[in-house]
């Protein structure tokens, strides 16, 4: 093949949703057409998944029945249950998890059925299975007790409660459900492409749910919340050592996680609540190191390289303010994104064509074979 | 985003490679610039591995030292046997074999490391352990025992005495090396271009596999082989019930699986040399009745359509008389894939951007929030 290949498939249009949409140069960002800065802070995960996989965000007796519905799917399976005692020996939550979601599927009674209402049904399976199967992985780790859910909390509550052990308190579990909110759904990103392109095999959506898990934990997708966290805990000084540590990293074209984005142009509409809850979070816990060196350091990245913070950035010192271990960021990520990813499933199904790209071939050619005794 | 998508990445060119090339227009299949013609028959599936994933076809002592080291490998890990009375329920062999191929990274000394050497250790480990796994499966779900591999049987050979329960005969062996051979790499097929995706997020090798043995499921991927064998016993009446099938399949706008490829315009190469394997094995097996429907559904759609078989096509009925199970027949095309897979998991990482596509939205706009009393 003679043509160039675009490197990362940057602005080649792959697919058409009416899932989410993003104004990379205004920096919005909807789903379903509702604005991002309309649904944050006033809807709650449980409507965002509604809205996404049902259509439409929903009325009481709408919510209600999905409430019920998402408690009733929270169990897991007893194949991922035998696997469990395995795989907490992983090198990260994400490997562990990946294997752990694959194994829902043997349980899953509509596991080979990929007709609409099957997969609209296993798509409320899995947003409920995975925040339980990141608290029960958690449990399992670190031999800890894992409190049972309750019934007055949602799903950003009860996971609170099952990581921390902890019921949290009314605000708090408002925060994080709003960061679920806000990590829900954002168009092609690498893992719901992964996921869609399994899908338009015409896999089933445990295959492409497992490897859109593989995707996101690359640290190039969801694996950069951790990355951030981990650079500021290493930056010496606090607030004051920010500055010499950008500086450094960027003379040495070391790479700042949490900066820049394929899409937008200015600043990510996640960015902007997340900031806004890591700065209230700072004020609760009394501890504003994290916010304060979060805040330097974006004032001296976009001085100097004039990138603004994505998703990534302000919510890591979020979710560390939430007390959830630092290695459990990314598999958060994917509590809130599983309902996007079933979602995109869904969606490719309904309107279906094998995703399959061309290649560019730079390698040797007319390769002359021998027999081996002659090489 | 205002432009609309090339539905299924049509002819886009998402990659460079040095691992295969296609000619679509000519039907010339090429591995690292060796004409498939030149290979198939001719060299080893473990030779086929060293081109892939080592870069040239072997002396005779890179091939022994490479033979030993499959040997060493073929193992499977203390996660994926605590698992693997489970998945014996799953639906498909493929379910099960995505969730015990995630399972491996547990046990991989190399897991979480992503460089280029330790991407070469797994890449011949997955390779190694892949055709064990599929007969360890298939041994647990039939309450089978499992023959120990011999050391003078390769990978081909020690498969079908794995599954089949019988050392094979010398020629057996060498066509079904010769199948491996074929079905190792193919460009930008759906499971290489899931895998490459997941790779490109910076993710790990065991992320990569599981997410293309995801992609390789679908009946528009590595299922159609399955399906191939199906509709052959589906026809009434042997040979001269193919034509009035074909019609009625096309007359109804059924789809015919096996033919036409997205890339080939002429006839698959890969689809002469299994033509080939098939009419010989109907010989020795003395049952000519696949090979002869065969013939004829070729000659029928190629008349009528204008459609040539692709490498499904032909793969289903040397299978199928080399005594593979047909729930197994895409679990084969892994064990060879897995190949090719590994090695372009290896380039993607050494040559690496994210791959993230745009997407067009097709949905509702400018949707006005409403509490959820009012809606």
């Amino acid at each position: 093949m003679a043509d160039k290949p675009v490197r990362g498939l940057a602005d080649v249009v792959a697919a058409s949703t009416a899932l989410s949409d993003v104004d990379g140069a205004a920096g919005r960002l909807y789903y379903r057409g509702y604005d991002i800065h309309d649904l944050a802070g006033r809807t709650s995960f449980e409507e965002t998944v509604h809205l996404l996989v049902r259509g439409s965000l929903p009325t009481r007796a709408e919510l209600d029945a999905l409430t019920a519905e998402l408690a009733e799917a929270r169990t897991i399976g007893a194949s991922a249950q035998a696997v469990l005692p395995y795989v907490t020996r992983s090198g990260t939550p994400m490997e562990a998890l990946r294997t752990l979601v694959s194994a829902l599927s043997v349980d899953d009674p509509d596991a080979s059925d990929s007709g609409p209402e099957a997969n609209r049904r296993k798509a409320i399976r899995l947003v409920a299975q995975m925040p339980l199967l990141v608290a029960t992985y958690h449990a399992a780790r670190t031999g800890g007790t894992l409190p049972d859910p309750v019934d007055d909390l949602g799903i950003a509550g009860n996971f609170l409660l099952q990581i921390t052990g902890r019921r949290p308190d009314a605000r708090t579990t408002e925060m994080f459900d709003e960061c679920l909110v806000l990590h829900a759904d954002h168009t092609m990103n690498a893992s719901t492409f992964t996921a869609r392109v399994v899908a338009a095999t015409l896999s089933d959506m445990h295959s492409a749910i497992t490897a859109a898990m593989g995707a996101l934990r690359g640290p190039l997708h969801g694996g950069a919340n951790e990355a951030v966290i981990k650079t500021l805990q290493s930056i010496e000084g606090g607030v004051d050592g920010v500055e010499p540590f950008v500086r450094k990293t960027l003379d040495s074209h070391g790479k700042l996680m949490g900066f820049g984005h394929r899409v937008y142009k200015t600043e990510d509409p996640r960015a902007t609540h997340l900031r806004r809850m890591s700065e209230e979070l700072a004020g609760i816990t009394g501890d504003p190191s994290y916010y304060q060196m979060s805040r330097r350091m974006e004032e001296v990245v976009h001085d100097t390289k004039g990138l603004y913070p994505n998703v990534d950035f302000f919510a890591a010192s979020v979710y560390y303010y939430l007390g959830i271990p630092i290695d459990l960021f990314t598999p958060v990520f994917a509590v809130s994104r599983m309902s996007g990813w079933t979602a995109h499933v869904i969606e490719q199904h309904l309107d279906n064509r094998l995703i399959r790209p061309d290649s560019e071939y730079i390698g040797e050619r007319d390769q002359k074979w021998v027999p081996i005794e002659e090489r």
